[in-house]
């Protein structure tokens, strides 16, 4: 009798979309009505273990057909590939779908098609931390450094990162990884909310949610500025005068303007003791955001949600334009390039404060923070995850915020899950949700 | 009896692949296999003229269905649009279409979702130069200074780059620009060519190509480097030999290296005089250009058809990382976009010499040059298009070599036009050619 090892057989995508713009949750100054959605992915096997692995890439509304289609062209690099092979070393995979010669071309590592790629890794990292029986953050948490420097892809940052250096620093990262497991395990990892902020928010809504922040143990919140300078000093005004001077609030702008801009407008708000600016101008421009940092000191700077891949955290902590390095859990390429940028933020010594909310993302990233902490940085030192009360329900385990903090996850996997329900109400354009809602509102004609 | 203005009535999309891997034709050190593809796009209009807007992203197989899906994407955007009022200001649709706030998400101005904007974009101008009766490029070159400012979008880039700055450089770009329009109907622009160099060539075949475009009247060649040392050094030696001193040979490692490694490898064929070093390094690696560029003097550094928009290629000139900018027609967002392009690097006063080859893309880009020379730069010294001779045959109005040099366009439009034979024949999978493909090479089930 010989024994048949398990393979992947199908990759099955749907396109969820929730419609959040119609209560102006997520609301900034380049985002008016997001509708928060999810490229989502299912790997699925043929092991007698039942087990999936899931994955997504996050997305405003429209789109993210056009996000299930990449995500769709990556299968056949999936299935049939060997369980076992695959979830031993996800990092293969990942090096295998960035470097498809013909796909490249539509990056390379950067936009749709990476975000796809970060998907069906992220997918792959769920079933192989499932397999496990162990919660992501613990799967890394636990790896020795030489296997967590493996799934590293040195190519483009081995200039300022080679792998000797990664092995010093995760080899040094298990020194009190035990008493900070522990720690951890008892207390969780800090957070901080932006719930309050949203730029389409009342003040009298901004009032009350700032206040309830402070009541449920936040130290820190976040405010969406850059449509209107008097708007936001008075927005600024009112949140500040809400939580009172112990309370940080960073500001972030989404982009919104150029350099000059940036740093004026930045200055204008600085009365209020701003923390950080966020996102002040172009994600793609490392030397303007390093002459942002430069003229608004004491504000911090902080940016990463739409940073592409590695290459560019490299360069924007070379160029030292950054205070906090925001890793996104689906922007880049999957677990093993937020492996490489947090080993890169390790390096220059640079916080790590992700980026977090939409669908799911606050499910992810605590996993990636939380193995940091373990064993890679080895503190939360001025470092904390954003969180927004969104959309939460729709997961299998959902993030579990308490007195401010997220809980680790005890559960085995990325934590990645939605309920089948949701699968089926929110698909586009024919889940039931959207169905029955089409039937509420009929189209007129142009 | 009124009047009734035309419309945009159909955004129409074809996935257009050519089996260029059979051949080798295209191969580098990290293209071993492309399949020239197009995601081609044409505005119909509802107008008497039966004028339409072609126009395509050029990919290299794999994922070109990915493409057009983003292209489909924009379709809303685009049907039930005004033609006068599109082609009297084809940026107010670049502007709409790089800022929708969804679609924004998936780049921001990257990657697939971006070339589609580029795609429709320049579909747009192609319709606008046919209905005004001209080529594109003397569409522009005839265009006054404020008109082609109010094109440009100077949101990222105007730290660097104002209007008024970019008013002034087209305003000077106007003197003499009558004398260089009869200059360049008599002689053309200069090209170089890349066709002896692609890496699956034999020696034999790199000599006698070379040999050829020298008969021809070329006075630059490149070769593509990067897979293995010796045989690059054993291939440059080839090429020298066979070109002589008097022939400028650049070569192109198509991003292959790290930094340290692009400096080691450009040193090592030093001897054989090479002209620039192209694509050294991650496109996005803007600190690393700049660091290759500092310590390979005397060869030039010159990168850009994956640099992908203009907050990039601004960052390229600030860090002095590039000798040569090298735009592409179908990478950015459009004609808008490298207007912008074009004005920073004549600020900036680095020379032009656009990437081509591809499926159309020096069809696209010998326009965007003719401009600069007639109307902006107004100086062909170190500049060159490339030019490969793949695939023109499947062009209504394919370009003109005659001498080393293009011979300027006198059709009206963009050159985007493909024959109607070749939609049919090489649509992907079910077009003539690939259904008759696959007849005489059954599958072999795996």
């Amino acid at each position: 009798m010989t024994s048949v090892s398990a393979r992947i057989t199908a990759v099955e995508t749907h396109d969820i979309r929730f419609p959040t713009s119609r209560e102006l949750d997520g609301s900034d100054a380049m985002n008016p009505d997001p509708d928060y959605s999810a490229a989502y992915v299912v790997l699925r096997t043929n092991a007698e273990d039942g087990l999936e692995g899931h994955g997504f890439a996050f997305t405003t509304g429209r789109g993210n057909d056009v996000q299930v289609a990449a995500i769709d062209a990556l299968a056949p690099h999936l299935v049939g590939r060997d369980v076992d092979a695959l979830c031993a070393d996800p990092g293969s995979l990942a090096r295998h779908l960035t470097g498809d010669s013909q796909l490249r071309w539509l990056g390379p590592e950067k936009g749709v098609m990476h975000m796809a790629v970060g998907a069906v890794v992220n997918a792959a990292w769920d079933l192989a931390a499932k397999r496990a029986h162990k919660p992501l953050w613990r799967f890394l948490a636990d790896a020795t450094p030489e296997w967590l420097v493996s799934q590293v892809d040195f190519r483009y940052i081995a200039d300022v990162l080679t792998p000797g250096d990664a092995l010093r620093l995760l080899t040094a990262g298990r020194n009190g990884s035990d008493a900070r497991r522990e720690r951890l395990l008892a207390r969780g990892y800090p957070a901080y909310t932006t719930s309050p902020g949203w730029l389409g928010y009342s003040d009298e809504k901004l009032t009350r949610l700032a206040r309830r922040a402070v009541a449920d143990g936040f130290t820190q919140i976040k405010l969406k500025v850059g449509a209107d300078l008097e708007d936001d000093i008075r927005r600024m005004r009112t949140a500040r005068s809400a939580v009172g001077p112990g309370i940080r609030i960073a500001i972030d702008a989404n982009q919104r303007w150029n350099v000059p801009e940036a740093i004026e407008w930045t200055k204008a708000l600085s009365e209020f003791d701003p923390y950080w600016i966020e996102e002040p101008t172009s994600p793609d421009d490392i030397l303007g955001h390093a002459t942002v940092r430069a003229n608004v000191t004491p504000v911090k700077v902080a940016t990463g949600e739409h940073v592409q891949n590695r290459v560019v955290f490299k360069q924007l902590l070379q160029a030292g334009a950054i205070d906090f390095l925001q890793i996104d859990a689906t922007r880049v390429g999957g677990v093993n390039e937020n492996l490489a940028i947090l080993l890169l933020a390790a390096k220059f010594g640079v916080p790590v404060c992700p980026h977090a909310g939409g669908v799911g993302l606050c499910e992810l990233v605590q996993h990636l923070s939380m193995f940091d902490y373990v064993a890679l940085s080895g503190t939360t030192e001025n470092r904390v995850i954003e969180f927004v009360d969104h959309l939460h329900e729709h997961f299998v385990t959902p993030v579990l915020i308490r007195d401010g903090h997220y809980q680790a996850p005890a559960a085995a996997g990325f934590s990645a899950e939605m309920h089948p329900g949701t699968l089926t109400a929110y698909a586009y354009p024919n889940g039931t949700f959207w169905t029955a809602d089409r039937a509420l509102t009929p189209e007129t004609s142009s």
